[in-house]
């Protein structure tokens, strides 16, 4: 295991949901200010710079994000950054914070993301979440997200014979985790069976109601700092000793593959390489699952199991909270909720807790190396962090 | 003078404009093939990440653009990172490839900015451009960008007695640096005087059509590295010595001042501290004037005069190219053209070409420092770089 890079003292998340009357502002100023209250002994003033993933101005028709949100929380002074990357948009919000405390230039900055989404109708959001495909090839012919995830879970099907019964398992389970998560927008949804799953309404054969992600409000944030630092301010701790990025052609039609993303696989290679880990010692894992397929094709990626035995490994129930690699804990953007801009921060703070010993009725036994898996768009990037708790380290 | 941060090897500029038919990505490219072909030592394939500022995904109908500039230039494997910052996104841009620089985790970075805008009615444009104010404080009332301004520019007005003819002078001397720089959106409109300034349709009072920056499509590039690894490849270097980056309030009912931008005092401040250098130092600059206003209102937030003495230091030919400060000699924003996401790299890359004595009929003798001024909005967000030419460091 490789040294760390950076350390997350604390981290916070808004109850994700339909936050009626709520601005993303008010969302995010709620992930922060209970990111600052777990660590009395940190100040504010510390922070010396922001990075905040958001992916549309569409949204609330506002751009020039991140001074509102440096506003909101009271944070003069500080250097704000709002990073784009689609679904990913916090993912890579939280590398960018990681290289500024690389850079030395930075001691302690804020990461984290936020989407504000219920208020527009669900045709709306459709619309301005495939603005994360291709204008050109993809948008102006009609394709929307569920139809895209559709012909990768249609490829998939076909190539390796993996079931909708499969797809359907990843949803059950991603509910039942949200259901031990009182910050998930599907808390209290407990009656996710297999048959509730394929027997919703079909939005992209073979994609069902049940088997997307959610439209959500919510935000996340987290505190990184220098490990050496870090255990002045809280005692708890995670390090990031890896990460990784990959991108890909934006439009399907140019991919190498329909039943595998490149940018995934590219970036758990990188993130492997440079903590110094294999697939095998990860212990949790919160993964991009935005459509059921999207976690399947993830654990094949994430080198979890062998390209096209995705859907067997969640039918031997590995992927389960009592399975041999727990994944989407949280209950994953499938039941948890998919804010944009929130989810790959949000993933962060599920692994941080996690790790250290914090989620509750979730919590996985000896957690000790956690990665998590964001993705933008179809694929076209993909980013992934690898995590060890700071009691595990050294 | 202090240590160089990072280092520019080459940059490259589509031109600005009406570019009928052309997307974003292809204008991109165009900059792109620009600043590769300018350097035949280096290879594309060492750029490793690539940090490219844009304003709105809602003139093209399309966020997740890192991915589609990365595939358009064949930067296969590179990290691709969009930021956002208003009309201060490409500003953002360079800041971040300076800090991943810094950090040690990449020897090379592309940094950039695009927009594409013409393509869209006027009043669409203004509509995107307001999502850079505040939705619930500005937007929702009506106040367009040119309002915002001239709120300013009565307040300066009435507390300094700037007069309208000293901010027709702004607009004199940038449409005559741009008719020197076949790059810009009105090169080869050469009969721009005070009194066709004056006399030009009222926008918002007492902003006039030509004290109001351009509607443009455009695209910038640069190549960042290390201080060391420079010459390698470019006889032509111009190292960063300094930047700074402010913030304030998105909504100017809540500044301190309307006459002043406390974000851009913020970031000079920092930028110079950084740098080792007063403004007496700087020989040249590419300053922010989205409106005549915002130059004279930036000469004194950047300590170029007094405060209340922007108009007077025009009105002395100080910052024509001829006089003791020159700025804006690539015609600025009000004259090369607007493409918002491209104006920060814009700047950098004519301080580069006039640090590098590369800038043809517009060049400043002896200029040996420069500094990019780029703001968001109406003052939410500023950034400054300084920038040294490689002969006379050290």
């Amino acid at each position: 295991m490789n040294k760390p890079l950076a350390s997350i003292i604390s981290v916070g998340i808004s109850k994700f949901g339909k936050l009626i009357g709520k601005s993303a502002r008010e969302i995010f100023y709620d992930a922060f200010r209970e990111c600052i209250d777990a660590i009395p002994k940190f100040s504010v003033d510390m922070i010396k710079a922001a990075f905040i993933g958001q992916m549309s101005g569409m949204f609330e028709h506002q751009e020039h994000n991140a001074p509102i949100y440096l506003e909101w929380c009271g944070l003069n002074g500080v250097d704000g950054f709002r990073v784009e990357c689609a679904c990913a948009s916090s993912g890579a919000a939280l590398k960018l914070g990681v290289i500024a405390i690389a850079s030395g230039l930075y001691d302690f900055v804020l990461v984290g993301g936020v989407e504000k989404m219920t208020h527009l109708s669900t045709s709306d959001v459709t619309d301005i979440l495939a603005t994360a495909s291709d204008y050109f090839f993809e948008q102006i012919n009609g394709l929307t997200f569920p139809a895209l995830y559709a012909l990768m879970a249609t490829a998939h099907m076909k190539k390796y014979g993996t079931t909708q019964e499969q797809m359907a398992l990843v949803s059950v389970k991603n509910h039942a985790n949200a259901n031990l998560n009182p910050k998930a927008h599907m808390y209290g949804v407990d009656n996710v069976t297999i048959d509730k799953v394929l027997s919703s309404r079909v939005i992209a054969w073979p994609l069902k109601l049940y088997d997307c992600s959610l439209i959500s409000d919510g935000a996340a944030c987290l505190i990184l700092t220098k490990p050496e630092l870090a255990y002045r301010y809280s005692d708890d701790v995670v390090h990031i000793i890896g990460f990784g990025q990959g991108h890909d052609s934006i439009s399907l039609i140019n991919r190498e593959s329909l039943t595998s993303l490149k940018a995934s696989k590219i970036a758990a290679k990188r993130a492997y390489d440079m903590a110094g880990i294999s697939p095998m010692d990860v212990d949790v894992a919160e993964v991009h699952d935005c459509f059921t397929i999207a976690e399947i094709i993830a654990y094949e990626d994430l080198g979890f199991c062998n390209p096209g035995e995705g859907g067997k490994l969640i039918e031997r129930g590995e992927t389960f909270r009592d399975g041999s690699i727990p994944v989407n804990t949280s209950g994953g953007l499938k039941a948890k909720g998919h804010p944009v801009g929130a989810t790959g921060v949000a993933q962060a703070c599920e692994i941080f807790l996690q790790l250290t010993g914090k989620a509750g009725l979730r919590q996985i036994d000896e957690a000790k190396i956690g990665l998590t898996h964001n993705v933008g768009g179809s694929g076209a990037s993909a980013i992934v962090h690898i995590y060890v708790g700071g009691e595990f380290y050294g």
